[in-house]
């Protein structure tokens, strides 16, 4: 008997252009367009095995290895229902000899290779792995955008994972929906040079969920609309060409102002969200400061600060600068454990805190151990990948391999 | 031989609507209208002596005993040049028995009764203590909105220490600023429950000047022209009828509202400007947390937060809420020393922490002794008081008592 199976892997996205606040909460279309870098999966990834089989009593799945329950009528369900309706519409349909697939239950066993301590948002990466997978065992005539349209139903950033590279999620007008999707901006071999350095802030208070957050944001602050309307579309345009021309100045001064817009709507908002804290705070003083002895040098900044909804940095810049912002966060937030240096940029003897000449020392004050947790350094990377069956977390019997 | 000298008092005030950017830096006149209320000078205040005599060499100012340059051109100058030109064209020019005090250098000497490291902004009660005391010792028959037009050219929120009670600093439209001056909403015999307690923050960095903060503001935030525009007009509308209605909770609302807006425009600036540290963020949440219990009880809120450009918070309320706060505060932050009660709500017992009913202690941590280095409890207060010769800070002299 024929076994119905894919996996496949999903990439993590970080917005430069924020995602904040829905004009429709049930479909996910989002109140502004937003704009990624989707991150290499050799370093960070979601992967999913989909399995359809008629003798599997209902649709399941598992997250982590941990059976989650797929809500009726809640984002998974509409999910793995949109998909089903593709591939009966799109497959079966049209093909009688197709298998009807779209009739069988499915099981998802899907995991992260990112702990969730780490505060990266899994929902991006997961939600597009499951898509994708979900769409290769249903052997889908779908192209990304396409599968971007229920991936957005999941979690909204999600649909900018089913691109490499520069990614736009445009916000679409339709109520409907089907014009609310992700398209590729440039692939990832445009521009590969840009680095991720991902420094993962400790926190001790709860943050407020973003899917409650931004919708306080869109009840409550004066200040979203003038943003949705008159800042947004320009920026987006802005980034845009500076990804076509590789102009990191242009995409990095955006990329920072658009983070702390975000914030500063968030801010704005009744009662008020604060996702950035003192640690925070302390990194933009020193990528500020690193970028001011920069512009007098060079008359361009090196690197650009963003912060999702969360205390974590992530610091984008050219891979020739990484080696002096490793040195320069190390400074000032010393690591319990060696960087984990996956691009051999540091040799044997290790990374040792250091700032560039002409640097203001005293921008920041040296934190204490485990202020920054830990230090994740990575780059833009493609979409998502086909595995083959020898990496399906799946067993023989449909159920994880990790609980065989 | 006659001495001409006058003393007078001005109080603190602190803004409900912020003043955040300037469309002329030299004449200082703000891109918004603001509103605040005057603490109380029993509490908070800067006292002024000017003395004028043509035997003295120049004009010459003391602050807190320390001799302070007067830089021509400065805004100290400006303050004395047009008060000097007042007292010709108001007084002398029209009365030839007048002594012609405009030509005779002035001694002015200036104490703060509260320290510098409170983080108070002294600025405001030190301008117009000093503008009200030479305009006493001239006898210029102004009101206080004219005085205020030269209190202001000293320090923007200083024209509205010229009241008591419930104060708008108007922005005015005019080029040259005359129509940018202070009147009093309501006295404070109108509303006199309203209390402050004033939680002097710890602060290890040295934050943006206003001065410089907010003109980078101004040329860098697309979101501080959508407020000037179209959020702090109604606003003003609102929180007026609010004090002439005694409606604490429509009162409460928007003075936290607009504190909150007042640091997102500071976070939408070019590099992003933060005044709010973690600790006060953690007593937004206890204030936030305090206003969710009262509002299930009663349906209105009973405390309101405000933040100037530093960490410390003012927690305005009705006095019959003060003891709730004071000892939320306490179980939060424990404090060094005792309470000084001075409006006796706690007896001698001293605080002890505590929260209301209902209250989910989980909102914040308790921090370290410290994090709140003081606690000041003021209310709503007077304008500028005339004090006799018996408070006078110059000596026989004509040098501050302090240096005799």
């Amino acid at each position: 008997m024929a076994i119905y199976q894919a996996t496949t892997s999903a990439p993590v996205n970080i917005a430069c252009i924020k995602y904040w606040g829905k004009r429709d909460t049930k479909l996910i279309l989002p109140t502004n367009s937003s704009l990624s870098v989707t991150l290499d999966q050799d370093h960070l990834r979601s992967t999913t095995t989909s399995r359809a089989d008629s003798s599997f009593k209902k649709d399941t799945l598992w997250l982590n290895g941990q059976e989650e329950v797929i809500k009726d009528g809640g984002r998974m369900a509409t999910c793995i229902a949109e998909l089903k309706r593709l591939r009966k519409e799109l497959v079966e349909d049209k093909d009688s000899d197709a298998p009807k697939l779209s009739t069988f239950p499915v099981h998802i066993s899907s995991f992260n290779n990112f702990p969730t301590a780490a505060g990266l948002a899994s929902s991006a990466s997961g939600f597009a792995a499951l898509v994708s997978s979900i769409a290769t065992l249903y052997a889908l005539p779908c192209d990304a955008s396409a599968l971007s349209l229920i991936a957005r139903q999941g979690s909204g950033s999600a649909c900018r994972s089913l691109f490499g590279g520069y990614v736009a999620w445009e916000q679409g007008t339709s109520a409907t929906g089907e014009d609310s999707y992700a398209i590729q901006i440039a692939p990832q071999s445009h521009w590969p040079d840009i680095h991720a350095l991902i420094c993962v802030v400790s926190d001790d208070k709860k943050g407020t969920s973003s899917t409650s957050g931004m919708q306080r944001t869109v009840e409550t602050s004066p200040l979203l609309q003038h943003r949705i309307k008159h800042v947004v579309p320009q920026r987006m345009a802005d980034i845009s060409k500076a990804i076509l021309e590789r102009d990191f100045d242009t995409f990095a001064k955006i990329t920072m102002a658009d983070s702390n817009q975000f914030h500063a709507v968030a801010l704005d908002t009744e009662p008020p969200i604060f996702y950035m804290n003192d640690v925070s705070k302390a990194i933009i003083a020193l990528v500020v400061e690193y970028n001011r002895v920069a512009v007098l040098k060079t008359g361009k900044v090196k690197a650009a600060y963003t912060y999702d909804a969360g205390p974590n940095a992530v610091i984008y810049t050219p891979k020739e600068n990484v080696k002096e912002i490793v040195q320069l966060i190390v400074k000032y937030f010393p690591q319990k454990e060696a960087f984990k240096d996956v691009f051999g940029i540091f040799g044997v003897q290790g990374v040792q805190g250091a700032v560039v000449d002409g640097f203001n020392e005293a921008v920041a004050k040296p934190f204490d151990v485990g202020a920054v947790k830990g230090l994740i350094h990575t780059k833009v990377g493609d979409g998502p990948r086909v595995l083959g069956d020898e990496e399906a977390l799946l067993g023989p019997d449909g159920i994880p391999k990790t609980l065989a």
